[in-house]
């Protein structure tokens, strides 16, 4: 899949040399390559699957110039960026080291060297790490209202969490189930107004607020859900919820594992600083999207800083010649 | 065209309230009122026209999701906003002025209150102003390299201007061009020493000093350009250079007088200075996009800084209740 450009002698399958590789394909990562690619640099983005968590999104309306899912527009994203040339690997990174050259990536039994990286490694779901939600996940509980929706038409859901992703997981979810609970632990939502007005008028929908999620029921699969209810002034109120499935939207999480050796310096929750021209804390290494200190985590704020991350890349290469 | 919420008796036609009043209409503007509409926000956009220098690119390739025209684009953007809500009101702006409930625009015999501002502003090219230069815009005459580089593969191009931009661009184009003439009035590019030593090594690019620019020549498109030439000791030269794209790289200028009055801080070239968050030197006023010190101005960048402006806005205005 990766073009050798080593001469021969040299050890082909092992080695492959880039301008600039782009860890992650989401919208950061994919805009990235479009920028970079359009400077006639030779890029590799690497990633597991293609998309980001923006694959999950259901209607996307919020790209300006585009209705239609998710998924359709990353499709759109990655058909551009390898119109102007990148590559992609889809691989499992294992670790990312810095050598006199620029920088490695290591796959398996090879390595995929670049001159500069860029991280856009987007976030991970959030666990509730109560009992029965691993042992019950793809039976009933689910990360993504996009992906599993459709298994619990006319069925009882509940969707725990009060942010945007979760009001727009029991949005959805309303439109197929027979009654969606949503269960969050302070007094009212705090996702877009105009989500929650929306919401508010679903009739099929019921909130429990004050609510912590306590334990996932059932034999094969989920068949109820334990929370504990804390009204103020009230009594504390243990209530067994008969549901079909549990959908868990409670934040998402850099995880940056891969690349914990270049040391990148981070914010006190994990996120990559960086400056507005995308630059981390090492020299060569540049960030954008999710899973940077970015103060809103949109499809739209991750491309511009993609766009700027690749023209940073672009500068920098220049200034090593 | 804008909605009166004064109580009878006051003078209706010349008070107007909104919570967000956003200046100007291009990607940046128009995504900040796409954003700070999907908040319930009362939003108003207010410019001379819908668009922004946007408009002026001829294909847009490097907006992911979309190819088409910058016209069409800025079309999609407009509908989107105006989908959640915004206003537009095409007006001009005499002055912009703060007061103790926020922001006042003074349009003509009316004024508009905003409790918080946003401007996208954006820049202005400037123009050489010589024959030939606006009747071929999008006909060969460009005044963005990254924009439209693509479009003169194998092509011959000339540069205009002396100063990183145009040397930049220049570079770009050189990788794509089959040649690239420099036109620039002085005896040496002005550029960055680093760029310039770089340029003087690229076979195909040629320069033409002491050189002005005197008339775009061809029928439906640029097909030829008169420059004079006079350098030191010798006899002014007319000089005509068969091309196919000029780009005119003499700079662009936020354009910022009708907002002098709120003394935003500004960088040495008059942008404004911004954090990563859209917020400038003055409380609740908050900038996006090409008029302000971001680093590449692009649509995708300028859409990315709406989006947190918006929710910047509303953030703000929450602060105020």
């Amino acid at each position: 899949m990766v073009k050798n450009i080593y001469p021969k002698g040299e050890k082909h399958d092992k080695i492959n040399h880039y301008d600039v590789l782009i860890l992650g394909a989401g919208p950061a990562g994919l805009t990235a390559a479009l920028y970079a690619g359009r400077y006639n640099l030779k890029v590799a983005v690497i990633a597991k699957s293609s998309g980001g968590t923006a694959n999950l999104a259901g209607e996307i309306e919020n790209w300006p110039g585009f209705f239609g899912s998710g998924l359709e527009l990353m499709k759109k994203f990655k058909d551009q960026a390898e119109k102007f040339g990148a590559k992609f690997l889809e691989a499992e990174v294992t670790n990312v080291k810095k050598d006199d050259n620029g920088f490695v990536l290591e796959i398996k039994e090879k390595e995929i060297h670049g001159k500069t990286l860029i991280v856009a490694l987007g976030t991970e779901h959030k666990k509730l790490n109560i009992p029965g939600e691993k042992e019950f996940i793809g039976k009933g509980v689910s990360y993504c209202a996009t992906c599993d929706a459709l298994f619990f038409k006319n069925k009882t859901v509940a969707v725990i969490g009060g942010a945007d992703s979760a009001a727009k997981a029991a949005e959805y979810l309303s439109n197929l189930a027979k009654k969606v609970y949503i269960i969050y632990r302070r007094e009212q939502m705090r996702c877009e107004p105009i989500v929650f007005d929306r919401l508010k008028k679903i009739n099929n929908i019921e909130f429990y607020y004050f609510s912590n999620p306590i334990k996932v029921n059932g034999e094969k699969k989920v068949e109820s859900f334990d929370i504990e209810r804390q009204e103020p002034g009230k009594n504390k109120e243990k209530i067994n919820l008969i549901i079909d499935g549990l959908f868990i939207e409670v934040g998402a999480t850099p995880v940056l594992d891969i690349i914990k050796e270049l040391k990148l310096k981070t914010d006190c929750n994990g996120y990559i600083i960086t400056d507005k021209s995308t630059q981390t804390s090492l020299k060569g290494v540049f960030a954008a999207g999710d899973s940077t200190n970015n103060v809103l985590k949109q499809v739209v704020v991750a491309a511009g800083e993609g766009a700027i991350a690749g023209k940073a890349a672009y500068d920098y290469i220049q200034s090593l010649k």
